[in-house]
């Protein structure tokens, strides 16, 4: 769900081939410049061993939509935090899968959050070139060495990345400059169903609320180098909509033999009869009524973000990258850039219903299923979206269909002069890398669990190297960079190295 | 998709388990006696020929959808046409999958056409009690002996039955008292896309034009030992819809992520768009623009026919065996059983977009496919009706959504007096064996290759005997019955014997 590069990286759409190049220059240090050192020795000197504990974990995959690896995940994590230094290491139970919640107290002044995920979305190994859970490191054409494997990119290789950045404080003898609050979960994938009960648990919530804010650590920079700072992303429901003659009363149980439907009704039509009230005829704009009561318009400061972004990016790029030929509409470019933005959306992940296999099979199937994603901007949430979607529904008569949530979490949003934002910033431009601040992603992450009551913190996303392929075939992370604007392993280890220090330090 | 008794036999459902039983009598002689008595000997003398004859062909599984064993099916089927005495056994090569033509001149009077399916549905091994492709003999409550195994009895145990026939002839000495033309397919199961190109090539057309009509072999015999005969059937079209960012421009040409809804069109609901235009918003009646143009209403015999079948039928029977609460509008019964023979009907078989697997995934599909059935009642047309479809869709700028037809075919209609019907009639009233006579099968079967021009044939189904299971999991076809008042193969065998007696004599 945390699947901002798929299937190529938003930062690739927004800002397109033609981006003008900066000079990566050394990371700012705030660290006295010896410590700095000694710590990037340290991390080269780990290297093989960062590389190898990235392997690992893809080897060992958590799926919570298959019930996949669960307990010996998050045990895995415990293990990770441990080995990393953490002092206090606690598996978190759920009502679903566990949760993770570590402490590192370095005696620091400041606190800061980390959020990390232990499950990797599924795969089909057919469609991969490598086995995705060999994590083979396989030359990646214009990027250089890359593990490629599930995870790869989401979350494991920069979460790789930030245990060894760690250990590198640990085998250079340096302190950590902030003290950590780790919390992870296993169902990020599934839409983080119980992970507000992680976070929530008293000694967890007091833990977290000591801490600046929670960062989750990316791998997102461009050919170009440039990457993102974002102030929030938009929220997100999964849900299957299920008709059934069985809910219905009417319509086959099973799948019955299609000449029956002279005379039975059929789920199928129902499930589409359903479907079409939800949207536009052109299938673009969300008709649930009352969808749009509380979403907030963009914000002039949004606009100005976002006009910026679009003045710098070549929409012809953007369409190439993602395969189209058109945006909706046919609409200016800033437009289809405040659409990406500021539009909630109903969308179709997947249909399934009879007969899915090659050529036809004549059946009356008994039952019909639609895979929706709905995204959400401030300040629709997610429970007032899915109560909306049910009274639509019933309203209409179709009170049989199903509504079955499996995730899903609000919008987040974080505020532009919180020190996480400005550290990002502050960390990116004293490196060399140019960074857009960007209003909203257009994809989700779980943000909302740090972002609203009671834990309230701000939250974003930091870190430099390049991955990509979340959720998709050939998921891959550098791990040796062969092009000098983008880093490989050691730089992102080293990104998360200034990063703590700028968090100790910025006003 | 000759697939009557799917996945309950029409007869019980018609007929329900209320049906008065009859006492079977000993089949008409119009043989000699003692022919008869020969050829019923050598009938029970080569039982377990018969059954190893119909186990070795369910273990070559051809399968026209997957190209398997379409070679191997038609040289196999040739290989049975000759050991059951056919003088001269050819293959016919067509645009697809070969067919088979076959002659048997026995010096008769009387030419008869038979037609065979060497194809077999697809199937899921999983799904069975009795591995399918084993042919094992189990022992069927309430049945007896049955094979189980994909084709038992669609098609392969009745023509099984019927090739036994043949042999009991040869074993005793008797020559056949009618000669015969066989013509087999391998893609029945595909909508006999090809078929037509067997029947119409010069020589087997004039071979088959010297017929007094073609059968198909069956085995439908209810608990009660009851059949039917079927003046008819509907025709029917099969095709796929299919919504594409490719065909339509715009949308993704492949899966991208779910958060570009916002700015990308979606191949799903357009999908989902173009359906819904296609039938009533029930679901239940087409409404393709000129679809009801030549339907032809029932006739005042065909209603007679309906209602004295609806009259010895209960509705409840029929749902419980159907697994449905309700039917089409809560119609009365006798309403209810002239809209399955008389309606005309557009039937969603499946549909697959996207994600398809367990939970959730957070794309936005390139592709949505809807696997459409339609059947046709007369005078529609498979032609016709795929006209309409298109420009129905055309109309509507739907001209991106594919139409890709995988096969089908117009109604068949037989005349109540011609001779096959007569023969049939006569067979099972000698025999004991209440019948019914029905003006149309809800089902499809590619009789109008003969009964429409250029063959211009009577066309139907016989065959004592009992199986079930088309197309679903454990089909099986009764070898040895525990019901005195259903037939086993030696039964069904002579049911056939007696058939072609009756074809030779029949005024």
């Amino acid at each position: 769900m945390h699947d901002k590069s798929f299937p190529t990286d938003r930062r690739t759409l927004l800002k397109g081939a033609a981006a003008g190049a900066m000079l990566l220059t050394p990371g700012a240090a705030l660290a006295k410049a010896g410590d700095r050192e000694a710590i990037r020795k340290a991390a080269e000197a780990g290297y093989q061993d960062s590389v190898r504990r990235i392997q690992d974990w893809i080897k060992l995959p958590s799926i919570a939509a298959e019930n996949l690896n669960m307990q010996e995940g998050a045990d895995y994590m415990m293990r990770l935090a441990r080995d990393a230094g953490f002092q206090h290491v606690e598996k978190v139970p759920t009502a679903g899968h566990p949760g993770v919640f570590a402490t590192l107290d370095a005696g620091a002044k400041r606190w800061m959050g980390i959020y990390f995920m232990y499950d990797v979305k599924q795969f089909d190994p057919k469609e991969w070139s490598s086995p995705p859970l060999e994590a083979r490191i396989v030359d990646k054409e214009g990027w250089g060495k890359a593990i490629m494997g599930r995870g790869a990119v989401n979350q494991k290789g920069p979460e790789g990345a930030f245990l060894a950045a760690l250990h590198a404080f640990k085998a250079a003898g340096r302190k950590l400059p902030v003290n950590l609050v780790l919390v992870a979960e296993g169902e990020e994938e599934i839409g983080s169903p119980h992970f507000t009960q992680v976070v929530r648990r008293p000694d967890v919530l007091a833990a977290l609320k000591k801490c600046e804010g929670v960062v989750i650590p990316t791998g997102w920079q461009s050919r170009d180098g440039s990457t993102d700072v974002n102030l929030g992303a938009k929220g997100v429901v999964e849900l299957e909509l299920v008709a059934s003659g069985e809910k219905w009363g009417r319509g086959p149980a099973k799948d019955i033999h299609s000449s029956q439907k002279a005379i039975v009704d059929s789920p199928a039509w129902r499930l589409v009869a359903a479907l079409q009230t939800l949207v536009s005829p052109d299938g673009n704009t969300p008709m649930i009524d009352g969808f749009f009561d509380n979403v907030r318009p963009l914000s002039a400061r949004e606009r100005q973000l976002i006009a910026a972004n679009a003045a710098a990016t070549n929409p012809e790029d953007v369409k190439r990258a993602l395969g189209i030929k058109a945006f909706i509409g046919d609409e200016p470019w800033l437009k289809t850039q405040e659409r990406l933005a500021s539009q909630p959306t109903v969308n179709i992940e997947g249909l399934v219903s009879g007969y899915t296999g090659p050529g036809g099979k004549t059946i009356l199937p008994g039952r019909a299923v639609a895979k929706i994603d709905m995204r959400l901007v401030p300040n629709q949430t997610r429970d007032e979206i899915v109560g909306k979607l049910r009274a639509h529904l019933d309203k209409r008569g179709f009170q049989d269909v199903e509504v079955n949530v499996s995730g899903g979490y609000d919008p987040t949003e974080t505020a532009e002069n919180s020190r996480i934002i400005r550290a990002q910033q502050a960390v990116y431009t004293r490196s060399g890398v140019e960074h857009t601040l960007y209003p909203r992603l257009a994809g989700s992450w779980p943000g909302f669990v740090f972002t609203s009551a009671p834990v309230s913190l701000p939250a974003g996303q930091f870190g430099l190297g390049h991955g990509s392929g979340a959720h998709a075939p050939d998921e891959y992370y550098v791990i040796e960079s062969s092009n000098p604007k983008v880093q490989g392993l050691v730089g992102a280890t080293m990104s998360f190295v200034d990063f703590l220090y700028e968090m100790a330090s910025i006003k």
